[in-house]
């Protein structure tokens, strides 16, 4: 799509609003101002802001939009019709919708008679003219009106003939979108294809002009990106969604799944092209806003999304990346990425040896050598998929690469804790040799690998003062045998950082402490490996100048 | 489905070896014996257990369920077609498969040209013969074969006539199912009806039998229950997929998805209602032994599928349940959950109370504490969602029903490893108080939890000689703001057994010892107060005898 053109869908992104319904979610105004332009820099067209006349948070949210307004979307406020037996005029959230100052808002009403009768407990009539009235009132303002049919599946299978009348009185209205919502999202794909179809047929056959029909789907059948695919095919031009799939219960259509598959599956104009390969950071970048981990396994902009494992596997996407692969990840500003793995081949292997910068032969025999080693200590219950760092001090150790910056000789660990309870104290004592020195030093912690890590900074800082920027900044533990009980063996991940890079460590052994003490100090040792490459690279910049 | 009769649909479980292809998935042997046990308790009939030649522990599985065999699913082995230019009577990895000793296999071939001349490096026609050997070896060997169409999809777009002669090659062979494989998942459901459609044609119109055919689909455009919903629209009688999603890059077609899309919303029948109504916990259960946290938003079996909020919802839900919910949790064992209002929290501590024998009414004051503290305890970290033994300790004790079997003072644990590593040594203290009797005693272990354990039962045996008969049988840690590094909190769940029963323990702490300390004495606790339980009701029976 180039800037100027209106594209083939239009993507309206509810995270704002539809989004916060998920249980656990909720956004400072702040968040969703930050949300709100980054979405805008993703060039979404619509963007959901809010109910102003539900929530006072989003009254604030609009205003500041007016103060520092977005470079290309339209916000839009959002509200329901006006409630039974009273005048638009008079409807204070009709006023708050207007206060909110958008050129476009998005109203909802009820197609479903059920709800008619049993949520709003009017009459049939007095919905339509609920529906009429605040359309035609919001247009006598100006504002320009999308209506979402709440229920509109539900509905039409109930009662098709008043589910239609409901979409009649809002196109009449003056609405120009009509927004076709499977709220509960128990529709499967089939049934949405005929029923989009029968929208379309029973405008084309009226004398009225042709509406322009939206899509809003959740995903209670694990369909809501196929629903709504369904409905495009079947001449839908607005789709709802939300980043990452957020929402109530099962959450809503997945835009970072829709948009992709619309414009690259199915040649449909969303967003420029410049503005998909944006994709992958924007629903990272969201993730950490609302403060989720992201989906590592998600379609599209997954970390594990086009992830290689099996050796067969990455011998052929690294001749041809088709043959493993559906789309080019670069598109939507993803990477290809070579997991280690007990199912490790060679060619793995020398595939990671190459991201180290170590060039391999295939008929090195210290390759099938990596690759025994490998194996061997992933059926001692060691995994090397997410600890890198370990997996390079392997491979360097097997290549005679791996320098020495210290030598462990024990460790000693001693904790307490007397009732009544106070905070329990850990003692860790470490001994080890840096450069034919032996080192003896001791620290306390609120945890034994607390302690522990303070007693090995401590022995080493005075040795590699840059140890001191070094940060231990996430632990995790895997019980491998949990039914073993307390015998069972322990499986634990160390991510270190120093403010540019982060590496991560993996250490196993029947004993807790043990199992951490491997992995914080290889930890370590890495940390000074990548401090000495970039000491390296330096010396040698400033040889040659 | 009746047990005597033919499913509509044949599900077939692949959790076991296309499941672990998931980055960061691997199972032991008893993990995979538990799973398969629980999967064919839940009617699956088609387990695939592994892949015995490409895999030594798969071997050993295989071996195992010679020994205990299932109760009514098929155990599958899955293997490739035997390599080019050989015999199949002379491929190790055939006679592994032989020697897995099950009733069905399942061979996978290749379907796209792409593959065959740039993968295997072999002639089109090889690749035929290979499929055709394969299976005709296995079928004299007495085998029922499943056949699995690698890269389906994509070789039928590339090279219809080609792919088509090597589903035909199967079938002759002997294959009793072709399966077609969306391998790199990214096929849409359009596309899979065209396709199934044609293959299909292609069958009916030539002079063979009609083969059966099955679906195997992958998750990469966030349509794979879709796909396989459209190819059971289109005839596919076979359903291959992972509970919970679980597979390589974007993961499988979740069956937890699928098998309730097919039977309760498409008519279809797969597996008895009374196995239905199982689906949530086996997938919770599954989640517990892959140590992976469920999905919360999960379709159908989500602990927030059925979640509702808002008060007009909650209302509308009570007095109709299908103006909000697609269809009713009950039927695949989830249920309608009302997010946390004061009042529902109040009528949840009371069901559970009711659950252990223990009447309260709404209006008792120490309602409101129990409450209290369980919120505390939650905002500290504590689960009591598997926990439910710490948390009936909870509540004995705010109704001043918690017995006092003994009274912990302290402990200590020491651990030391000595480089060059020699088994890393353990050693516990602990002092605790039985009726009025001060008692120290320490014991080793090959960790400090071991060790720990150890020292407690030392102590108490002499006291409470049913401990002998005490087992810790599970232990799992969970990390909970790993960000924090080695200062993060730990949550330690332990699972004890006395033979008959099985009860669950929590402990939370930043000092790791301490949490399990915690869960290991309450599991103790409560596992004395069950057999005093008994011991009084044995008392009654005597007196009343």
């Amino acid at each position: 799509m180039t800037s100027n053109s209106s594209p083939d869908i239009w993507i309206y992104d509810t995270t704002l609003r539809d989004g916060t319904q998920r249980e656990g979610l909720s956004l400072s105004m702040e968040d969703k101002l930050r949300i709100a332009q980054r979405l805008d820099q993703l060039g979404v067209p619509f963007i959901e802001g809010g109910w102003p006349g539900a929530n006072p948070k989003d009254v604030q949210f609009f205003w500041q939009l007016q103060e520092e307004p977005l470079k290309q979307a339209e916000i839009v406020a959002f509200c329901s019709t006006r409630r039974p037996n009273t005048s638009a005029a008079d409807e204070p959230m009709l006023q708050a919708i207007l206060a909110a100052g958008t050129r476009w808002v998005t109203i909802f009403g009820k197609s479903w008679d059920l709800h008619v009768t049993e949520s709003l407990k009017t009459t049939l009539a007095e919905n339509l003219a609920m529906i009429r009235d605040t359309i035609e009132y919001l247009r006598a303002q100006g504002r320009r009106v999308i209506y979402d049919a709440e229920h509109w599946f539900d509905g039409y299978k109930q009662n098709r003939d008043y589910a239609l009348q409901t979409l009649q009185a809002a196109h009449i209205a003056g609405a120009e979108w009509l927004v076709l919502c499977d709220t509960n999202g128990g529709t499967l794909p089939h049934e949405i294809s005929q029923i989009v179809e029968s929208v379309n047929i029973y405008f084309s056959s009226s004398t009225m002009t042709i509406p322009q029909l939206g899509i809003h789907t959740h995903n209670d059948c694990d369909t809501a990106v196929a629903n709504t695919i369904a409905s495009v095919m079947a001449g839908v031009k607005m789709v709802q969604g939300t980043m990452n799939g957020y929402g109530e219960r099962c959450g809503n259509a997945n835009l970072c799944s829709l948009i992709p598959n619309l414009q690259l599956k199915l040649g449909y104009d969303c967003i420029a092209l410049h503005e998909l390969s944006q994709l992958t950071e924007t629903s990272r970048f969201i993730s950490e806003v609302v403060n989720l981990a992201p989906d590592e396994h998600a379609p599209f902009v997954g970390r594990s999304a086009f992830a290689h494992k099996g050796g067969i596997h990455v011998s052929a996407v690294e001749r041809n990346p088709l043959t493993y692969e559906h789309i080019h990840p670069e598109q939507i500003g993803n990477s290809r990425r070579i997991v280690i793995s007990e199912q490790a081949g060679v060619s793995n292997v020398l595939a990671k040896a190459r991201t180290f910068g170590i060039e391999l032969d295939k008929q090195n025999p210290q390759v099938r050598e990596i690759l025994q080693r490998l194996k061997d200590l992933e059926s001692e219950g060691y995994q090397f998929e997410a600890a890198e760092a370990s997996f390079e001090l392997l491979m360097r150790q097997a290549l005679g690469k791996r320098p020495s910056f210290f030598e462990i000789k024990g460790f000693q660990v001693h904790c307490d804790l007397v009732e009544p309870k106070e905070a329990a104290n850990a003692l860790a004592t470490v001994k080890l040799t840096v450069n034919g020195k032996n080192i003896l030093e001791a620290a306390e912690g609120n945890g034994p690998v607390a302690a522990l890590d303070a007693a090995l900074r401590k022995a080493l800082v005075n040795f590699y003062p840059q140890i001191a920027a070094f940060e231990l900044s996430d632990y995790k533990v895997r019980i491998l045998n949990g039914h073993m009980g307390t015998a069972a063996k322990t499986r634990v991940l160390v991510e270190s950082r120093n403010g540019q890079q982060r590496w991560m460590t993996v250490g196993v052994s029947t004993n807790i402490l043990e199992a951490s003490y491997q992995a914080v100090v290889e930890g370590l040792e890495y940390g000074l490996l990548l401090h000495s490459s970039v000491e390296a690279l330096l010396s040698v910049s400033r040889d040659s100048a």
